[in-house]
C-alpha cells in the first residue's frame, strides 16, 4: 500500500508539500496540485480520511442540509455548491431534512460527528439549541440564525415589490399570493411585505394564501389553486412564490379553461429551468443561485481560514419578463 | 462531555445496546431506538465518527456518485435514496461528477478514504482499473460493471418498444429519436434498439439524433432539435431520451409554429414532475424511480451484511398517456 512519502517521490516534492496539497492548506499552484494528483492516481494511493481527521481539526467536507432535494431551487443550489466546494478542495455531505425538525437536528448532530469542517444550512426549522456550544462556521442560505456565522439571502423584499408593481401595471386589479408557509418564519416571508406595501399604496387588494408546508415537501399545491381560484373568478393576477406553484398554477387555470396571460397574469420566483418549459413562458423573479452558492462556499472557506465575515449578504434579484403577464 | 456509558445510562440499556444502535448491527426495536436517540439529544452526545470509523471496518455511509445533480431524474432518485438510506441507518455522501471521468474516479477515491460502507454509482465514464482491488460494495443504476456487486435498471428496452408502438399506431411515418450519447455505453443505448427493431418491422423510417456529452451535462438541446425539426419538415413523431428534452422539442415546435400533437407527435422518458407542467402535457415513459431507488439502497444493505445478491434486476416501464400523442 502507498504511503504519503511514496507520493512525494513520485510527484517529485516534499512530504509537506504533498500533505498541503492533501488538506488544502495555503497557497498551491495548479501545476503542484496536478503533480500530486498524477502521483495519487499512478499509485493508487487512499489518504486515511478517518485516521487525519482524528490527528486534523476537521475533515475537508461540507455539511449541506437541505429541505428538499428534489425541489428544481435546491437542485440547482446543490449542483452549484458541489461544484464551487469541489474547486476549493470541499466535499459534500448532503442531508435531506425533508422539512422536519427532527431530521434536521439529527443531521447536524451527524455532521459534528463527522467532523465536517463546516455547515451550510438551508432549512431551517431546527431548535436553535442544537447549535450551542458549535465551534465550527454555520452558514444560512436564505434563512436567518440569531448564533449563525454568516447568511447569504436575495433581496426578497425587492422581489415582492417588482411582482406587485408589474401586475399592477398590467392592469390587474384582483391579486392573489401564494406560498408563505404559515408554520415557519424566514426571509422569503419579506416577498409578501414588499408585495403589501406597493398593493397598499396604489390601493389594489390581494388574497393571500398560506400554505402548509406538507404542501412545500410535496410540491402538490394543485388542488389548494383549483379550489381558491374557482372561488375568486374576479382573480386576474397571481404571484407564486416558486417556479413550481407557477407552473401548477398555469396548469390548473387551463383546467378551468382560464387564459394566460389574458385573463390571468402569473409571476413565479426563482427562474430555475422549468420556467422556460411551460406554455406560456413563465414571467419570474430571478434568483442568483449561482451566485449565492458561490458566495455561500467562499464565505464558509473563509470562516475556516478565520476571517472575519459579513453576517448578512443580500443580493439582488430582478423581474425576467416572459410570456405569462 | 457525554460518553457512550452516559447515553446507556440515561436510556436504561446496556452500552452494548446502545453501540448496536449507533452502528446500525442485529435488530434493534423501534422502541429502543427512540430511548437511544432521546438520550443522545439530553445529553447532547456526538459519537466521534472518525475515531469509530479506525475502529470499525466502515461508517455507516453509502457514497452515492452521479453525474448530474440538477437533472430532474437524478434529483429525483437522490431526493428517493436519502429517504431510503435514512430509514436503514444510512447517511449519503453526495458526489456529482459532472459527467467528467476524472472527477468520477476521484470521488471514487474519496468514498475509499472516508470508508463508505459502500457505492452507488449512477455515473459510469470511470476507468474499470479504479475499482480493482475495492472490497466494499458498488452498486450501479442504470449502468452495468463488470466487475461492479450489482445493478438496477428499468426496462431500457422494452420503453423503446413502447414508445415506437405508440408513435407509429398514432399515424406517424417519419420518426425521431433523440438522446443516445455518443461517446458513452450504457443500458439507456437499449431503448434505441427496441425502438429500432419495432420501426424495421412496421417498415417506418426513422432518424437517429446522436449527441454529445457536453449536451447533457448542460441539459440545453434546443440549438440541435431547432436545426433538425427545421431540416426535416416531414418529421411527425418524436421520441426523446428524457423528458427534459421531450419539454425543450415542445418549445421549439412552439418556436417553429409546429402544433403538437396536431403536426408533430412526441414521447419522452422518466416521467419527472415536468411531464405534467408543459402544456400539452407529456406522454412518457414511467421509470420507477423510486422503486429502483429503495432497491438499490436495500441491495447495499444486503451487501453489506454478506447476503448473496441477484446481479442484474430489471424493472418494468411502463407508457403513461397525456397529450403529446
Amino acid at each position: 500500500m502507498a504511503t504519503l512519502k511514496d507520493v512525494a517521490k513520485e510527484a517529485g516534492l516534499t512530504t509537506s508539500t504533498v500533505s498541503r496539497v492533501l488538506n488544502n492548506r495555503g497557497y498551491i499552484s495548479n501545476n503542484t496540485r496536478k503533480k500530486v494528483g498524477e502521483a495519487i492516481k499512478k499509485l493508487n494511493y487512499h489518504p486515511n480520511e478517518a485516521a487525519r481527521s482524528l490527528r486534523m481539526k476537521s475533515t475537508n467536507t461540507i455539511g449541506l442540509i437541505v429541505p428538499h432535494v428534489s425541489h428544481p431551487y435546491f437542485a440547482e443550489m446543490i449542483s452549484n455548491m458541489e461544484a464551487f466546494a469541489y474547486e476549493n478542495g470541499y466535499k459534500i455531505l448532503l442531508c435531506n431534512s425533508q422539512c422536519t425538525h427532527e431530521k434536521e437536528e439529527e443531521y447536524i448532530r451527524m455532521c459534528l460527528s463527522y467532523k465536517v469542517a463546516g455547515i451550510i444550512l438551508c432549512s431551517g426549522s431546527a431548535a436553535l439549541e442544537v447549535f450551542d456550544g458549535i465551534d465550527i462556521p454555520v452558514i444560512t442560505m436564505e434563512r436567518f440564525l440569531d448564533n449563525g456565522t454568516a447568511s447569504v439571502e436575495c433581496d426578497n423584499r425587492q422581489g415582492g415589490v417588482l411582482a406587485a408593481e408589474k401586475l399592477i401595471a398590467c392592469g390587474c386589479r384582483h391579486l392573489l399570493h401564494v406560498g408563505r408557509i404559515g408554520t415557519l418564519s424566514m426571509p422569503a416571508d419579506m416577498r409578501t411585505e414588499g408585495f403589501k406595501d406597493v398593493c397598499d399604496k396604489k390601493k389594489v387588494p390581494f388574497i393571500e394564501l398560506i400554505t402548509e408546508d406538507t404542501l412545500y415537501c410535496n410540491m402538490e399545491y394543485s388542488e389548494l389553486l383549483e379550489s381558491t381560484l374557482s372561488a375568486h373568478p374576479e382573480i386576474d393576477g397571481v404571484f407564486a412564490n416558486s417556479d413550481v406553484i407557477a407552473a401548477q398554477t398555469l396548469q390548473v387555470c387551463r383546467k378551468l379553461n382560464i387564459s394566460v396571460p389574458e385573463k390571468v397574469k402569473i409571476i413565479g420566483f426563482d427562474d430555475v429551468n422549468i420556467a422556460t418549459l411551460t406554455t406560456p413562458q413563465l414571467t419570474t423573479i430571478h434568483q442568483p443561485v449561482k451566485e449565492m452558492s458561490k458566495m455561500a462556499v467562499n464565505m464558509l472557506h473563509d470562516a475556516v481560514a478565520g476571517k472575519l465575515l459579513v453576517r448578512r449578504t443580500v443580493l439582488p434579484v430582478n423581474l425576467i419578463e416572459r410570456e405569462t403577464t
